[in-house]
């Protein structure tokens, strides 16, 4: 096995041993017995080691940003439309789904993913979203991924239709203006 | 075995292998070798009997009835009340999380569930919203599902905060506007 399987192999075990907070990239190179800085050298930082281990086929980093890339006011439709093309795509749609389905029935992928989500995803919203509160851009983000998700649930995992049938362009017509209000809207509460 | 417990346990083995829709109350009569009138007179309908085979802890057309009791055009906000109160129960709730997990992993139950959720539940809805095209009511139906099972994901299922935190009036008022605005808003496509 190369180092860099080594490393991924140790990540993987730590992430869904011990959860995503407390695996730290000294602890792998450790387990894996390597030089600390070969982890950052093979895998940038914690979150991006984190896809790579769980095989994440899209870095949600680079779509996140390139749904904010016009501003938070426009955001709303980009970000159903790259979500929903991530999961539309045979190249990485059915990683999504299986990634999804491993975090529903087993404890301990779900909670490192949800600890992904929450820690990583979300503050990348936070930034996307510019000067506002981090707690009420984690608010925000969290309710425009629920939108996301359910439709996904709705489209790609259960197959419901009409829903499973609707064009992409329907869908980020349908969906765009709500997560639009989400990051944007007044939220009345 | 008594007749109501082996009825239900041809009722949970045909609609995971032939679906929903291929299951008849006549086929499970058959296969239990109990009398055809047993059936609907231990379970009623095969909406009912479905709800029963999974251990569906509520019946959806009470709820959903309940929920549309003051018309459409306040039901978006009572039927998130009615949603995330059956998800919060500790009387109902891990029974939802259960099914749910079980329709991920498996093909069959999947199946059962998607046919089941297409055409009674999102038919239950159009009943709701009035005289509208059926087709556009299961669209409606099927969006406002689609943020319910969306928000469920991220407090019930994945646990995610602040959104797991959330009280119950939050919620509510959160997605209200959302819920309203599928059932009898503009949809715009």
């Amino acid at each position: 096995m190369d180092t860099r399987e080594l490393i991924l192999t140790e990540a993987r075990k730590s992430f869904s041993e011990n959860g995503y907070a407390a695996t730290s990239l000294r602890g792998i190179a450790r387990s894996a017995g390597v030089d600390v800085a070969l982890v950052p050298y093979y895998f940038g930082n914690k979150r991006d080691l984190f896809v790579a281990a769980v095989e994440m086929p899209v870095k949600p980093a680079e779509a996140i940003a390139h749904a904010f890339a016009e501003g938070p006011e426009v955001a709303g439709a980009r970000l159903v439309d790259t979500f929903v093309g991530i999961w539309e795509d045979p190249a990485t749609g059915p990683a999504f789904v299986a990634m999804f389905r491993s975090a529903m029935t087993h404890d301990d992928a779900r909670q490192a993913l949800a600890e992904f989500a929450s820690k990583e995803i979300l503050g990348l919203y936070a930034r996307g979203l510019g000067d506002i509160d981090p707690e009420e851009a984690r608010l925000r983000a969290g309710l425009a991924a629920s939108q996301l998700v359910g439709m996904v649930m709705l489209r790609h995992v259960m197959r419901i239709e009409p829903h499973a049938s609707l064009t992409h362009e329907q869908v980020v017509a349908l969906l765009g203006p709500t997560v639009q209000h989400y990051l944007t809207g007044d939220l009345g509460a």
